[in-house]
């Protein structure tokens, strides 16, 4: 299920929008046997991209930090599938502790936090803040724009748990990505639930595994509904620059770039489609929108490269080699006010519970949009259909096909990590 | 989790709805654990009173016909918690055959059974409608306001399964109460969920016996969270007539609703009430409100027996015995245009997804509501909560408290299937 958003585009649905929307009973049914072998993660958010043409995830965040920017009338459905959640993985659970990244950037991550842990304490949760950062010895209160305040405490941990004074919890919800790795105080754990897994950090995620798992479980689904599975995946490769041969490795991210613009091209010929293919090149790890660099040749990437190796090496400074990912770029039809924009798919559980727009004037409907200059904008539900007629209107939800490959992403994701689970003998592989 | 819908009650919370709303997390964990243990009905339809000195459910209905009477922004709170229910049940179920009323009585059984599959729709399940009726041999299409259609066919049987003309369903979900018994067309049925189970019908139900669990549920509810077990409970009592022996069982009623009435007059003294006690004498079994009535002293009984008699006979003209329930009333403080109105709580699986007023002008506060006259009023969310005091607004969700005593009464009716349940050795009895 779908909720009916108001999207920003407004114009006719599209072919590949009106063929799932038709096939919404076959497709919410494949869903529900897809959950019975695979459970989803514990909440995430899904870029996604319409290009008119095609639809498609571009990333796939397992830490969301947006739920302050779900409109409000979608909170209840947060709440919901937050219960579904806590049931499966810790019904018990009486206190949970909130892990926000650290250190916190702006007033957005604050709400963020504040929201989270009002529709956690709707599960039936006592939830408290406990920050990584090494250096807080002991609680703070940050002030919120309404004029209450966050209490972030010090982490303590007393053999395999951690805690806060007083306050001993049975789950762990991690709202930061461990870009920095999983520090010693998370490793080793027993008795107590962290959601979502440890493996799910950006440290042991690569979204090339992502995209490997979202372009099989996107390939299935085409398959079962009569499409072709290029109009919902973004073509990509895998590459990475040793230190010790950068030049060779730069030939090899160029040779990528012409690769799948070269297939691009070929699909953009074979449906006619006049717009200039492009790529994305970004770090295989990580998150943010850094170091995300957008190009229509592969001699541009020579240009644009120096700047991009320092951003990456920025990143990961240890590293003695670069990972990147070479992903055919989508094109978004989509604008807010004028300037480009695209959905993000807000999810918990298995449900889609709300969604927002990222939108970026200073950028272009080619290019990364998470970058200086985004702003967001909350979906709100469209117009409740108070006419007989509710059933034409749902024939109109554009928000359905974002739903949909939203959670292809999340089955993806799922897959994505049984695979990388430290503990595969659970999975059975 | 209760959505904070638009109560008609405007005035200050009372001291009992504050006390429901401070405790919310403590709340939300206790049914977290009781739906451990028990399996909440597929749906249900709870009428709550709000005397504003007590709150208290005064009937549960296990085959609501009323989800088209749900405001249409709590509509994907309905689907969404559907999936979970279907989820649990019937993971693979494709097909599903909806059993509604025979005969359907208006444009409103209609339009909940529209409204109803569509929601079933969208958890992914083709939706049929089969008829229970055995002089419907073809089937026909029945026409709906807005132009369109719904057709009902007749269901046959082959072995231990029944279904439609080319469609043969996992799940059957049962919209008719089974006032008139269970059929033989359902009965011994193998390999198919029936949704709800056979003995959730009113040939096997009894009031008393929901309100005896009710009674036990309500009691350690109120005794967790420190509050007086009346003021969620009426009082009530179980009176029999044999046909053999009417004036000793009317002699037997009056002594019950003296006895009940003594009760609610110590209670009211004890926390200074002014208001007039009453009781309600209706059917243990049955629905849609025939032969209720309301009295303030026992004389009255007498006087207006005949007519309960006379109606009650009607419903059961094969029974050898009159089966009553004696309750304590509880007046409504809510009106809706001036009229008495109480508030309907639906739910689906352990969810509550909406709820509307029932209405009636003709009727007083002290009065059943469910009786010619009375109208429906969806409710629809509170306006949305766009500023930082959110959280301060939520304080006010009056329909909060309807929400917990719901699903205290949803808790009772599951308790209720387990003991009368025909394979008890299911729930360890």
């Amino acid at each position: 299920m779908v909720p009916h958003l108001l999207t920003a585009a407004n114009g006719p649905i599209l072919a590949l929008e009106k063929k799932l929307l038709d096939a919404t009973p076959a497709i919410e049914r494949w869903f529900r046997l897809e959950w019975q072998e695979h459970t989803p993660p514990f909440y995430a958010s899904v870029d996604v991209r319409n290009a008119g043409f095609k639809l498609a995830p571009i990333d796939t965040n397992l830490f969301p930090a947006s739920i302050h920017l779900l409109s409000d009338d979608t909170l209840p459905l947060a709440v919901q599938a937050a219960m579904a959640a806590i049931d499966k993985y810790c019904p018990d659970a009486r206190h949970l502790l909130l892990i926000p990244d650290a250190p916190l950037r702006d007033a957005g991550d604050l709400r963020n936090l504040v929201r989270l842990a009002s529709v956690l304490r709707q599960t039936g949760l006592e939830v408290r803040f406990g920050s990584l950062d090494p250096s807080l010895t002991h609680a703070i209160s940050l002030p919120l724009e309404d004029g209450g305040t966050v209490l972030l405490e010090p982490i303590a941990r007393q053999g395999k748990r951690i805690g806060l004074h007083n306050f001993d919890p049975c789950a762990i919800l991690l709202n930061n990505d461990l870009s920095a790795g999983v520090p010693a105080l998370l490793q080793g754990l027993a008795g107590q639930v962290v959601l979502p897994p440890l493996h799910a950090g950006w440290s042991v995620r690569r979204k090339s595994r992502h995209f490997t798992a979202y372009q099989e479980v996107s390939k299935r689904f085409a398959k079962a509904f009569g499409i072709d599975p290029w109009s919902l995946h973004p073509i990509f490769v895998a590459c990475k620059i040793h230190q010790e041969s950068v030049a060779k490795g730069l030939a090899q991210v160029q040779e990528a770039v012409d690769h799948v613009l070269k297939q691009v091209r070929a699909k953009y010929k074979e449906y006619g489609i006049s717009h200039q293919p492009f790529v994305i090149v970004k770090g295989d790890a990580g998150t943010r929108g850094q170091g995300v660099i957008s190009i229509k040749d592969s001699a541009e990437f020579l240009q644009q490269s120096t700047a991009l190796m320092a951003e990456l090496q920025a990143m990961s400074a240890s590293s003695k080699v670069l990972e990147l990912v070479v992903q055919e770029g989508v094109p978004t039809v989509e604008t807010v006010d004028a300037a480009a924009a695209e959905p993000v798919v807000y999810t918990l559980d298995r449900y889609v519970v709300g969604g927002f727009y990222r939108v970026n004037a200073e950028r272009g409907r080619d290019e990364n949009l998470n970058a200086p200059g985004m702003r967001f904008k909350p979906l709100p539900f469209a117009s409740s259909c108070n006419t007989p007629d509710c059933l034409a209107q749902a024939k109109t939800n554009r928000f359905n096909a974002y739903g949909v490959v939203a959670r292809l992403a999340l089955l993806a994701a799922s897959i994505e990590l049984e695979r990388t689970d430290p503990d595969q003998a659970l999975h059975g592989n």
